[in-house]
């Protein structure tokens, strides 16, 4: 990993955590409410979804604050969703980056409203007036939309509760992730490159799709083993979990050296659609390397 | 209620209700979460925030389908809010609308994930391109979001888990109420509205929020009213349930017959707000007049 990618990531990293805090209330009303939304968004996350994002907006040379409006709300459905995941109901998790979980910290009542009103917040920052263009912004919003709900990431959590205990082949197995995991990916390369003044041309649209796709899959397959392979010190969540619930992965299905080795062939995959764009894609590249070479 | 008015509610009510039906997916993915979302979302209710939106459209002569998806996009952000407000973290309600609530018919992750994807829907279909300018439909969608997010509806419901066994001043339960039930349905009024080809005067916008405000609260004493006293078959809900769960009401606060007092001047000072608006108003007047005549 280049020092100049490190830097890169760790600037923006640390533009997430600054924006993150700002655009999360601090009032006296509905106080405890607001500092568990706040102690489940700030303190850290590697933020890939709005490095991805920035890294999409080099294709187009996008407005800055425009990107920083998707990276705050593609982060902020995310982590939705980690927090309601780790519900008693759901995952029942206590531990999540280095840290108790929000129901554990607060309550499930307040950890429930936290995830209700972070989606909420996500939608209200990207309809912020004068980001770009309007019908261009409607389009975006729509996206992240499609791609968290019933037909994408809340239905691949769902897809993933019914098949604990089961065998999924292969096809539903990267069906259940491309739901879960991908299609939040895929909305963050959307989003940002969508945020150039000019439409990328339909091919070229195609290719950086066709790279989301390989991508989201590839975070999922290094997830799944890091579950088998990382400690819990250096996971800052549960190790062993996916096993311990009896959930199909890649690793139950084809083992730790063939889900290696589909990784890798996934990296490349998706190394191969970034070649059109040449130089500009320079930051993609390097963090689907990091996606991929990732310890935690 | 005039045999017009009743016939224009009720077909509202049916257009809701189709619309509604062909706006959530019904998919062999996720399949289970589908059938539960559409569960808590068709089968009746009283639809009072879409006709809102639709009288309030009458003020401006607006667009048909602009008035419809901004009618559906506030339902399913009611209906997501009821879903989770009835889970055993929150009120642990069993009943809705007179039959199981969404976690009893199902289970509790199911009725997590539905709440989840019924809001995620209701922006994307405000979203939808081609129904207003689309700068005036993002402004639509912020504030639709403003309202039910964390200084709005969700604030609303951790102040409210927040005051059970306490004893509120007045101030403190209108606060409370108006983040909870009002914002939503000040809302509503504000989107049906925004509907028109041009936006209301300053003035006009200023009387119309006033009779938003007032018909929020109205809506809300009038719940505490028949909390205590309509049965649990007329309510299709537990009927007092507010006193069980030593909940701060209107009743609570000043007696029956004063909230009832109460809620005739707030039906009062609805109308008068809307005197500038002329024969314009007649559903926004004969609706506020069924907030306040209403037995469920």
């Amino acid at each position: 990993m280049s020092e100049d990618f490190q830097d890169w990531m760790a600037s923006v990293q640390a533009r997430m955590e600054t924006a993150l805090a700002q655009c999360l209330p601090l009032t006296g009303i509905a106080a405890r409410l607001h500092e568990a939304m706040r102690y489940a968004a700030l303190g850290g996350g590697k933020r890939v979804r709005p490095l991805l994002v920035f890294a999409a907006g080099e294709l187009v040379a996008a407005k800055e604050e425009a990107l920083l409006a998707c990276a705050l709300a593609v982060e902020l459905i995310h982590t939705y969703s980690l927090v309601h995941d780790d519900l008693p109901a759901m995952d029942n998790d206590t531990l999540r980056r280095g840290r108790p979980t929000c129901h554990v910290e607060f309550d499930e009542a307040t950890a429930l409203l936290v995830g209700d009103a972070l989606q909420t917040r996500a939608f209200e920052l990207l309809a912020a007036p004068g980001l770009i263009a309007p019908a261009r912004q409607l389009e975006l919003l729509a996206t992240l939309a499609r791609a968290s709900g019933s037909l994408g990431m809340a239905g691949g959590q769902a897809v993933d509760l019914a098949s604990v205990g089961k065998t999924l082949n292969q096809p539903e197995l990267e069906l259940m992730h491309t739901m879960k995991t991908g299609s939040l990916i895929r909305a963050a390369v959307f989003l940002g490159a969508g945020c150039g003044k000019a439409a990328l041309s339909a091919t070229r649209q195609t290719q950086l799709d066709r790279f989301a796709k390989r991508a989201g899959l590839l975070f999922q397959v290094i997830d799944d083993l890091l579950d088998c392979t990382a400690s819990t010190a250096t996971l800052g969540k549960t190790a062993g979990k996916d096993k311990a619930a009896d959930k199909p992965t890649c690793v139950s299905l084809m083992g730790l050296a063939a889900a290696r080795g589909y990784a890798e062939s996934l990296r490349h995959e998706a190394l191969q659609s970034l070649a059109g764009f040449g130089a500009k894609a320079g930051r993609l590249i390097a963090l689907t390397n990091f996606i991929c070479a990732r310890k935690f």
